[in-house]
């Protein structure tokens, strides 16, 4: 036989579906592309523009925010970001809260954003408007520790899902730390099963001794994580770890 | 054989595909709906909340747009449609022309619509805030002529499909008026092959007259469609058609 999607010859063994399932499959292949194509174009048309302040600022902005620990601008003030209430208000119930009571922001028309870089903050206010970001993991720290705080699920579960694609053995100790400060559940658990599929190796790390040092309750986490995993194993096995 | 989709039995004759192309496809499958997910938790972040106005007003709004002809309320005030500056300029051109310079708008904060109702206005707002609305026949023309007045493409195309799947031989002669009077190439394509397939049938309409009355270039153009169809089928089939 001849396989209708490679042309290539098949035999019986390598049979896959009939002729009905094969043409109802590309239907709805077709359809689901279409779908993708209409769902661009909606997310293309709700984006804000939200171009570089300082070449095209943006139009009809309310409020600036301040990077309260902006190192780079040290010496001199800080570079203010311009955005629209309705925005921040929009995307972040936190911002919201802030701008609708006559809180200090609210009246001054300047929110002050503490601990983070000029970058990150213009990074974050970009997401807000675009839904958008430029990550390596540096910035998605910085970027979680900001959704975190402002309650962006949306660009929490990005920088989440970012970090989880860029584990890697090197990273996946301070990641796990990291990861637990800000209740990152799912980066948590991928973390987790990093380090458990390397528990042979863990001890000789030095972050691992920074770990037991700083946050001994997370280090008992994760052995406790580990012997869980095990009791699982030999359960699914049919028999029981030994002693 | 066993099909590995339906698991039903088949024959040589009617099989489709290999059990690798069979496999690669349920992954791509995967693939997309995770896309479309993706997407569709994107759509929801940049939507904008924009209630009833009376109910929950959106906050920090700029400016006001007024429907002009509003003959519910012909004899009281019309109701004041609440938006931002910003959303309205990033979603249409025509607003942000209007709203970017000096002009009576800018400077009073409030938008005249002319020749619409409250509603067609109200779910046109809406529209620019959340990629939303919900159409009959009539609420998709109202739309489509206010997308093509203040530029909003998205719109326009969406009314367009929308139209499309409610063309039926009943409304296709006013809808291909319409959609000519307002560069709805699409939907003018589509009214037209709906009216061709019923020609012979073509000259016993009430609107038929009409559009001979008032747009007897429209008619033409018609018929100069149906020609050129005529012409290509016979070419199709290697003989020329009868004088």
């Amino acid at each position: 036989m001849k396989c209708l999607s490679c042309k290539e010859e098949y035999g019986s063994r390598d049979a896959g579906t009939c002729r009905e399932c094969y043409e109802e499959a590309s239907e709805t292949e077709e359809e689901l592309k279409r779908e993708i194509d209409d769902l661009k174009s909606k997310v293309n048309f709700l984006r804000f523009f939200w171009g570089p302040p300082l070449l095209s600022p943006p139009l009809f902005t309310d409020v600036v925010l301040v990077a309260s620990d902006d190192h780079s601008t040290a010496s001199c003030q800080p570079v203010p970001v311009p955005a629209h209430r309705a925005v921040l208000a929009s995307r972040s119930p936190v911002f919201k809260a802030m701008l609708e009571i006559k809180m200090e922001e609210s009246l001054s028309g300047t929110i002050k954003i503490c601990d983070v870089s000029y970058d990150a903050l213009r990074a974050f206010i970009n997401y807000l408007y675009t839904a958008e970001a430029c990550l390596d993991v540096n910035m998605a720290c910085d970027l979680l520790v900001l959704a975190e705080k402002y309650q962006v699920k949306h660009l929490k579960t990005y920088c989440e899902k970012f970090l989880i694609s860029n584990l890697s053995w090197e990273n996946s100790i301070p990641i796990y730390a990291f990861a637990h400060q800000h209740n990152a559940k799912s980066l948590v658990d991928a973390a987790l099963s990093l380090i458990m599929d390397n528990m042979e190796k863990l001890r000789k790390r030095e972050e691992y001794a920074e770990l037991v040092e700083k946050e001994p309750r997370m280090v008992v986490e994760l052995y406790e994580a580990y012997l869980s995993k095990q009791v699982n194993t030999a359960a699914n096995k049919g028999s029981t770890p030994k002693a």
